[in-house]
């Protein structure tokens, strides 16, 4: 087979590859992080290179203008090497910087103290636990076993009516009882309904108990490093999810897991993601990684399906079906986790292939399972998950909301880090009054919650109408032609960019908009029409999700996307997932009660069936809505007090 | 390093071996199982070998006199290798043939059909079961994930609190469930209080589900294996623990297996025992190796230690404590036992150092922990164990009784393979009315059971006195001077032996066989006096362990090892320790009794503390006693009839 060399800049990393490979393929194996939404398909346009010099075949595609192609920009997934070449991966179609949630300063609701503790909603009863054991001598009169001898003083403290121990550690157990004259400190993991003597160390150790609550999100994976003994998180880190490369969303991985063998990979890719925040986090603290012992994951149905290697397939085919919704608990090396070589790995159970563990996460934070009252949570990204109900029932569906939200689709939008707009305000005619750039500088993209603020304000400002389409008169000399046909507005020239690039916003990016939060809206209503109920019996509104965390309630209302309610009843969650799972870290009642109360007990509404889904959800694709009586507060004043007083 | 050529004849066997290494330590790595009861250390003689030609050098030893040494015999763990040499290893000194006990003839006490089943002592419930599941395909209605619709099919019809399952486990599962249409089996084994689906097969193979019951003795390894359906035995073989040649008992193992390596080899040479055994009874059977997912093992506490290379030192260490007493279920495949690459090893707990799962095993088979009469059960091997009780109390203590009883330590003993004289009958002056042979051939030795036979006929005859020396004048002209010194008994002349040695016995060896049975007579004393009984309550005495089954009891009563009892309350138990992991292996209610009221629940008298057993033991060490009014049917003819009925 021919081989031909290829470096890529600006890392100036040569690799060999077959002569008909793809770029994505080489950039993948010289372990370059490309942006791929579609998986390498050739339909999201997002694996942007510039081929430098040498010979390549691209097939023709719709994302790149003439003067692009010019300037040697091709597709990396769509381009074969024909001969010795370099390309240039550019910042923007790199999967790189670091997410913009990682930081405790981004949870905005609750504290772990409110959670897990004294008074709190669940008590401190760590998932993993050290006791430190001063072990009465054996004795002629007292002769039993090693294990046994462990066993009972362990239960002195502790009610576990099943214990369990692996050969290893019996095998260990004679000569480190005896070398340390029976003072030795027992690692206690929790493995179903079962407790594992996990291993037996020297000495007092009880004080460095340390575990990993995960956030593994398809798009970013979110670690935090918590203090078992105090429930003190010690480190945060984030980043994305490098199974990017293999497809932005659930669909694509999925269809890219097609095989056990890219099963591992794709099992490989994120578990090295997980090893590096996980090597960071101990650096960042100080402590010992062997002091790791148990990492509890939350996420969706199908990223803990790739976490463990197990088939997601079925997932995306009729009648929707996962593998597993509440895994075992297994060794964390089993995976590849590198934390004490014996750890645990617990995951957050899920309850459909749609409502994942994650999901089930933030309904544990919001604690709506424990009130009377109705709560309906939204965790948005990709998907649309919805929970309604309170502490006698809970009900779930999950609408697919397209990729806006997290900047796909959307000729210039992008991912929350650094360069992206977060939030916007325009005068009349569209005028910027305010920008928010994540990181401060030039900007680069929009992000889902600078998409919905700009197309708020252009509703606001009268340079769209209510379906989405620009005034022309009100835009003033903002809109104009684009490059592949239809009007675009301007919301930033070139020279004010990060990248050089003008800063648009096409009918098509607001009519990708619109309907997501259609899709979402509607799932609202269905969930609310399942149990009998309506918005106005709503008392609490959750908001959770990466993107959740940064939406403006008005500018959520004023496009449709939220419910016209008093905006004192909407609550961020911040990232749910890492929270929950922190709480389960944290307290075995609190896992319980997910697996038991939540999970367990969720019903899930398959909208993909429902009718009414299916028939009014065009009635949604309206800014805010068709029926504007939906929405009191955003009609025309004169009418808004009486209507907004019927509503209620 | 130097090596030199050893050749192993009559095997014709050559490997290099470093100069200056024993012959027993190059016969090991040539794979030959050499007899060596002391484990190297020179002092049993059991392992002569003769050196046909090359330099070698020898300790000296008082095993061979100089007409032995003259003619090239050598003990082979005190012969070093000095250059190239030549070894016959003669079949005296080798481990082999198959030992007696393997046949379920063998079996004289109840049947499997006693134990488990229908109106039988426990329920047919095996400990793996295989169950065939027609799985209602899943719909939008009835989307539980894959783990869930399996678990909910398998508690429809038995209730499992704790189900587990494996990665590797969920990893196959969503494609065979939908390879096969929903119709699969189960593979359920009982994991502790935990059940775990061990493996899931295609279609239904709910009718090939096969055991291995294994008794795993110090001396013997004896495998059955079983339909667990059926509850049939469908074949059975035994063979000699090839640990042997690192020691005939467990003190020369434990002391042996110092360190991990030695542990791993000790374990490995075990397992290869076993594994030759599976793999001839699947072919005996005509069935598939993959269709035994079970072993259920009883053993002695060190044998167990040894199998799952745990450290057994502090077993003979006082306070003589095992590394554990119930070890867990494990995958089988952790120690090497090649079945079912998914199936398990379930082990018979033992109570403490020396009362280990076999004795467990015989008081399961037994059933005296079911019975409100009070019963005594006595395993009898290298060491004597003993358990007392009913229904409502058990207690035991474990007797050091010297290998005499297994042949060893006894000039012209052996173990009971062929050429063994099982059982002999002299007449006056100890000539031989009757003489049964293992295999019916020529004599080789005398096993243990013949070795009592023949003391207690000699005693009979006035050949020797109550303390077990000659009487010249009985014995005609067959007492002679012995090659070492001290008289011997001649009991075949060399022409009529298989191997053209003459067959003697000598004080010493009758000396051993007083110290044998005076420690395990004493040891029921203590037992019985512990709870304040005598023997004169004892409705039953239960005689289990390979030895126990060939015992006469009228011989056993007369030299003082068996109480003076009327013969229809003594019953043979047979080989208890296989039957009793049969038992365990068929019934998970018996497993469970033998983990809650018999090991959990028995109590351990430790004799090597106990002051009657020290201050008394000399008593016992007479034929039979030296209060022979504690034998009642043995005294003089015209005292007999009446003190018998006062010690009824």
């Amino acid at each position: 087979m021919k081989t031909h060399s290829i470096t890529f800049l600006p890392d100036n990393i040569t690799i060999q590859a077959a002569a008909g490979k793809s770029v994505l393929d080489a950039a993948v194996a010289a372990g370059l992080a490309v942006n791929s939404v579609c998986g390498g398909d050739g339909v999201c346009g997002k694996c942007r290179v510039i081929v430098k010099s040498g010979k390549v075949t691209a097939k023709p595609n719709m994302f790149l203008d003439r003067r692009e192609i010019q300037r040697g920009m091709a597709l990396a997934c769509q381009t074969f090497i024909d001969g010795d070449v370099t390309i240039d991966v550019p910042f923007e179609s790199r999967v790189g910087g670091v997410p913009q949630l990682a930081t405790e300063d981004a949870i905005r609701y609750g504290s772990i103290s409110d959670w897990v503790g004294e008074g709190a909603l669940f008590p401190h009863n760590p998932l993993f636990q050290k006791i430190y054991l001063d072990l009465p001598k054996p004795t002629i009169s007292d002769c039993i076993c090693d294990q046994e001898r462990l066993y009972r003083e362990i239960r002195r403290s502790r009610d576990i009516p099943i214990m369990q121990t692996g050969l290893a550690v019996l095998q260990r157990l004679p000569d480190i009882l005896r070398q340390c004259d029976w003072k030795v400190t027992a690692l206690l993991g929790c493995r179903g309904g079962t407790v594992e003597v996990v291993d037996v160390e020297a000495g007092d150790t009880s004080a460095s108990n340390l575990g990993v609550a995960l956030d593994l999100g398809t798009t970013t994976v979110v670690a935090h490093l918590v203090d078992l003994t105090t429930s003190k998180t010690l480190a945060t880190k984030a980043k994305y999810n490098s199974q990017i490369t293999f497809g932005d969303d659930v669909i694509s991985r999925i269809m890219y897991g097609a095989t056990p063998e890219r099963r591992t990979q794709l099992r490989d890719v994120v578990v090295n993601d997980i090893n590096d925040l996980i090597a960071g986090l101990v650096v960042d603290a100080k402590v010992k990684l062997n002091d790791v012992c148990m990492v509890a994951c939350a996420g969706n149905t199908t990223m803990i399906h790739l976490l463990c290697a197990l088939n997601p397939a079925n997932i995306r085919k009729d009648p929707y079906i996962p593998a597993v919704c509440c895994p075992p608990v297994i060794r964390a090396a089993e995976v590849g986790i590198k934390i004490n070589s014996r750890g645990l790995l617990a995951t957050l159970p899920s309850v459909a292939s749609y409502v994942g563990g994650d999901v089930v996460a933030d309904v544990l934070v919001s604690g709506m399972m424990r009130s009377p009252d109705l709560s309906l949570l939204i965790d948005l990204g990709t998907n649309g998950e919805l929970v309604l109900g309170n502490s006698d029932w809970l009900v779930c569906c999950s609408a697919s909301a397209g990729p806006s939200f997290e900047g796909g689709g959307i000729t210039c939008g992008m991912r929350a880090t650094n360069g992206a707009i977060e939030h916007i305000q325009l005068g009349r005619n569209g005028d910027i009054v305010q920008c928010n750039v994540v990181g401060g500088s030039k900007p680069l993209g929009l992000c889902g919650s600078g998409l919905i603020d700009a197309v708020g304000e252009l509703l606001k400002a009268g340079c769209i109408d209510r379906r989405g389409r620009f005034d022309p008169a009100a835009c003033g000399g903002r809109l104009r032609e684009g490059d592949s046909g239809g009007q675009e507005f301007l919301l930033f020239p070139s020279a004010l960019t990060a990248l050089g690039r003008d800063l648009v916003l096409t009918e098509a990016d607001i009519n990708n908009l619109i309907h997501s939060k259609g899709s979402i809206y509607m799932a609202m209503e269905c969930l609310l029409d399942h149990v009998g109920m309506s918005f106005d019996d709503l008392q609490h509104v959750y908001i959770a999700g990466g993107f959740g965390n940064y939406l403006k309630i008005d500018q959520g209302i004023r496009i449709g996307l939220l419910p016209d309610l008093d905006p004192a009843k909407f609550k961020y969650i911040g990232n749910g997932s890492v929270q929950g799972a922190k709480m389960a870290l944290l307290s075995q009642e609190a896992l319980k009660n997910v697996q038991d109360q939540i999970a367990g007990a969720m019903t899930y509404l398959e909208l993909s069936t429902n009718h009414k889904y299916m028939n009014e959800y065009s009635s949604c694709l309206f800014l805010p809505h068709t029926n504007i009586e939906k929405f009191p507060s955003l009609m025309p004043a004169p009418q808004k007090q009486t209507d907004a007083a019927v509503a209620r």
